[in-house]
């Protein structure tokens, strides 16, 4: 087959943080593919672009789509925001692939790697993430809450940084506010809370708190949520918003 | 203070992958400090241009030199590979703050976020990290092995995709064949494990195998080590390498 698929990330937004691999394979391509807002933030590579917008929650769909645009022979590239493969549009397409027409595996398919959201939010503060983390999201769309409660169990049980995708929707206004009544059964009072906003965008907006007084209602589809390791620490700079970070050496433990 | 201080993730190694904001962050320091290996990466943006090499493992002396050049009123990007805030030099300049010249704290710095080596592996093979994961270093220069311990098994219980950053070194054989001994007693035997080498460079190579056979020998500090979830899976495509995914739905059990 002569067409192509790229999964391409767009990062957290500004086009100062796209790839030059990921920006070549939007001009490149024949057919672009994605949520609406998504392929709105892409300049016209020339007039014989094609561009195919679809609404958000509909990945599987979007995926066959583009799949079979790519099996027609076309250069498809199907846009992701932040990293496709981080809770975004990879996984979707191999599901379409593995589902789908068998003529499908023979597809040259790549993936243009991006900044995802845990990575901007953390230059935004710090370093939070500087020691061992974890990403879990709290969409239950795909998963249960059950598998979510035994992750976010686990990653309390492990000293992971935290890094929560996917926070909360107007579908979904309960379940970060469960999440930290969970975490606060497992974890000192005292952890870090971070709650970022639009990172690496003029809107950017931090709040820093502790668990004990972490509000979800600070969090919204924009948001990730960052919630330290024991070990992570702020460096108070008088009026300034302190920086956060996690050292790389475990934490002394003062007796 | 008119220094700044802005440390810049070149990510996995080819400009390609560099963001704009890092090249252009790169471009208009007056010194450049890293890693010397790192240093080679970067075109000369002038002849004025100042370069401060240093070898691996002393992030912390390199931080402090980096924070005096700043202080001192120039402009200095650190560079970092991948990403600064994983597992590089973002947190080792905030401890040298911390224990610092309290008139740092005054400095105006910035993040540049990067590629880290995860998404640059996972984009090599498919979406491997396309559900909830985590990311541990095996390095224990700076933490013991107990908490090393501690974080995998936490990991295992909560059914992460786990990245392994740093598997193996001249000075440490022999820690990825213990992780490995470790996760065979709490995961599945065919759990997925893949070696990514040199992610997103010409020299990529990768090795897809399982827990019960995966040979620590195959890793050396190039090679990111990612180990399936239970849902993880591979999509065979006859003579091809097959992609690997974790699917964004937990795994169907058939009974």
């Amino acid at each position: 087959m002569s067409g192509s698929l790229v999964i391409v990330g767009l990062g957290p937004g500004s086009s100062d943080l796209l790839t030059p691999a990921a920006a070549r394979a939007l001009k490149a391509a024949t057919d672009l593919v994605g949520y609406g807002p998504y392929l709105d933030r892409i300049p016209a590579a020339s007039v014989n672009q094609r561009r195919h917008a679809s609404g958000n929650r509909v990945e599987i769909e979007r995926a066959g789509h583009a799949l079979k645009l790519a099996a027609e022979g076309n250069k498809v590239a199907v846009v992701s925001g932040g990293d496709p493969g981080v809770f975004a549009m990879a996984a979707a397409v191999f599901e379409a692939i593995e589902a789908g027409d068998p003529a499908w595996r023979e597809l040259d398919i790549r993936i243009e790697p991006g900044i995802t959201a845990m990575l901007a939010a953390a230059a935004e503060v710090g370093a939070p993430l500087g020691a061992d983390f974890c990403a879990i999201s709290l969409s239950d769309n795909l998963k249960s809450w059950q598998t979510i409660e035994r992750r976010l169990r686990a990653a309390a049980e492990g000293d992971f940084v935290i890094a929560l995708y996917n926070p909360a929707s107007r579908a979904r206004p309960h379940q970060l506010g469960r999440a930290f009544d969970l975490l606060r059964e497992a974890k000192s009072p005292e952890s870090i809370v971070l709650f970022v906003r639009s990172a690496a965008t003029p809107e950017a907006r931090v709040v820093t708190t502790v668990l004990a007084e972490a509000d979800a209602a600070l969090a919204d589809m924009r948001t990730l949520v960052i919630i330290g390791a024991a070990a992570t620490r702020l460096i108070s700079r008088g009026a300034r918003r302190p920086w956060v970070y996690t050292p790389r050496a475990e934490q002394e433990v003062v007796r």
